[in-house]
């Protein structure tokens, strides 16, 4: 599954724009940051590396473009969403106590919980910035405005579904509407506001804004199921996760809360007593996975996956795109649904 | 001491509309928060208690209604700044691993690290919603635009200064310049930010809004100072810490940054190998106030703190100001100074 074209386009500038929103700022602290971002090592000497795929803000300059607007003008809000993405990323490893990201070590690994809580800090508060001081000039400020007021609102239910997240952790079940609210917040509002945002500073028509607004809040859906897939059943090549990773950390993600519900009588037995233990041996792993096998839960998913993908392209059928544009879409709905890594 | 009068005025409408900032919203997560603020008790019921002194908003509103303005025109601002402050104090409290807060367990120590950063996480982003909602209808857009701003750098220029106050716990030594560099950051920017909105809410007179301004900072260092002060000698039962807490914790307070710096050869090398040790004795936290008060430190610190003083209320004297308001403004800098809790 490929990317859009039109992010080959939007990525050399975006990229650019990106690095300049942390600037030449010299304290240690935005080096942690560049780090994060895989511009640098730990010892904040270059690397060749990138800061992943950047769908955020790749989905924004889309959605402006789309819609006929000029995407360059919604560069400012493109590079807020890839800042306050990864502000939600350095707490997610430290409250995950994950060790590594992307195959390196993560800002809290080498620099300590204490100073990785000051670097998602310090890129959320660059991310509003950005917006608004390098958004300032190409918008009517009303338009700016809503375009703050947006980005402030996603990020604080991102943090309410972080925080259900972490909570439903401790629960012996969760349904699929409680995991389907859960998800909504903590993927689909910043990618719902990844295509507002875009669609807000290139379109004046409120109707088009709100359509493609609501097509962003299902592609995170999508996007979020598919990543519960890859979570389970990806492969560590291309995820660089180990292999049934959100098994042996007992995340209620979609296939184990669907497992949970549709099992039968031993096995949704066996399934709570594992996954109600502290730790997990690879056999363990085995049997929890055989459970889903026999529940097909797999395909499960990728089904609803794929309804979210259908009802998110439909709202779009109500705007005029161009057929490239629609092209482009179909295709970013496509990889979302499809994508091995 | 006491309270500038204008604060008791302030105080029941501003409390009111910091509760109304957390409205009635029923995630588990704003309870966290209550708690935090000292409405509820941990398991939700209300409490009679209170938030603490209130200083940035108090400050915030005083500068408002000094200059002329309306104050009830900057209390979004004063809610927000007290919010953001609240955040810092979440955090803070995870990252130094206190257990108590004004005598009451503190977020992470009843819900874990994890969720205490998603609780400062969605402090930050209420304030910075407050400011833009509910000041949007009394102010015009570029002045709200401004107060956002300003708001968001003295937020990141907080964090930076929590960034270095870390860093510095782990080096032999700290000159008096880069504490003050570090105090500037960690609780300068935000006390200067309090005055800047107050005074930008309240006049159109950039001379009068810079010079606020540069008071609010002055008066963040006589605050941070004396706080550094009643961190080594303040009495348990005003401040609610324990004697000598800052000692205990190695902090590396002014008493000590001058210490480390005015102390001859024998008490220089002594002070050194305590602050460099894992833990402290209690006869080992008496030798250092031995030390502390051979070199005269809370005398030293006493006077640094006084000549910010002053220094802040010289800004002022080119500012037309009635005379009560200029009683407050007089008594708010001699509590900073003075203050035993």
């Amino acid at each position: 599954m490929a990317l859009p074209t039109a992010f080959d386009k939007y990525r050399p500038v975006f990229e650019a724009d990106l690095k300049a929103s942390i600037g030449d700022r010299d304290l240690f602290l935005y080096d942690m940051l560049r780090y994060h971002m895989g511009w640098v090592d730990e010892r904040g000497r270059p690397t060749n590396g990138s800061w992943g795929k950047g769908l955020r803000p790749m989905m924004c300059l889309l959605a402006c473009e789309a819609i006929g607007g000029d995407w360059r003008k919604a560069l400012p809000a493109a590079v807020a969403l890839e800042l306050v993405h990864n502000f939600s990323l350095i707490h997610d490893d430290i409250q995950d106590g994950d060790k590594e990201r992307r195959h390196r070590a993560t800002v809290w690994y080498l620099w300590g919980r204490a100073q990785a809580i000051n670097a998602g800090d310090s890129l959320k508060g660059l991310g509003t910035l950005t917006l608004l001081q390098r958004g300032v000039d190409n918008h009517p400020p009303e338009k700016l405005f809503a375009a703050v007021e947006a980005l402030e609102k996603a990020c604080l239910e991102m943090i309410e579904g972080q925080y259900l997240d972490i909570s439903y952790e401790k629960r012996a079940s969760t349904t699929i509407d409680e995991y389907l609210d859960m998800v909504s917040k903590k993927t689909g509002a910043l990618m719902e506001c990844s295509f507002y945002l875009g669609a807000l500073l290139g379109s004046d028509v409120p109707e088009t804004i709100e359509r493609f607004q609501r097509c962003g809040r299902d592609l995170g859906l999508v996007f979020q199921i598919r990543d519960d897939i890859l979570g389970v059943w990806g492969k560590e090549e291309a995820t660089g996760k180990p292999i049934a990773a959100d098994i042996k950390r007992k995340k209620k993600c979609l296939p184990v809360v669907y497992a949970l519900q549709a099992a039968g009588g031993p096995d949704r037995k066996v399934l709570r007593r594992l996954y109600g233990k502290r730790t997990t041996s690879d056999g363990e792993v085995e049997e929890i996975l055989d459970i889903l096998a026999r529940l097909d839960a797999g395909s499960y998913c990728q089904t609803m996956a794929q309804e979210y993908r259908d009802r998110a392209l439909r709202e779009l059928e109500g705007v005029e795109l161009s057929p490239s544009m629609q092209s482009d879409l179909e295709q970013l709905a496509d990889f979302l649904l499809e994508r091995e890594h």
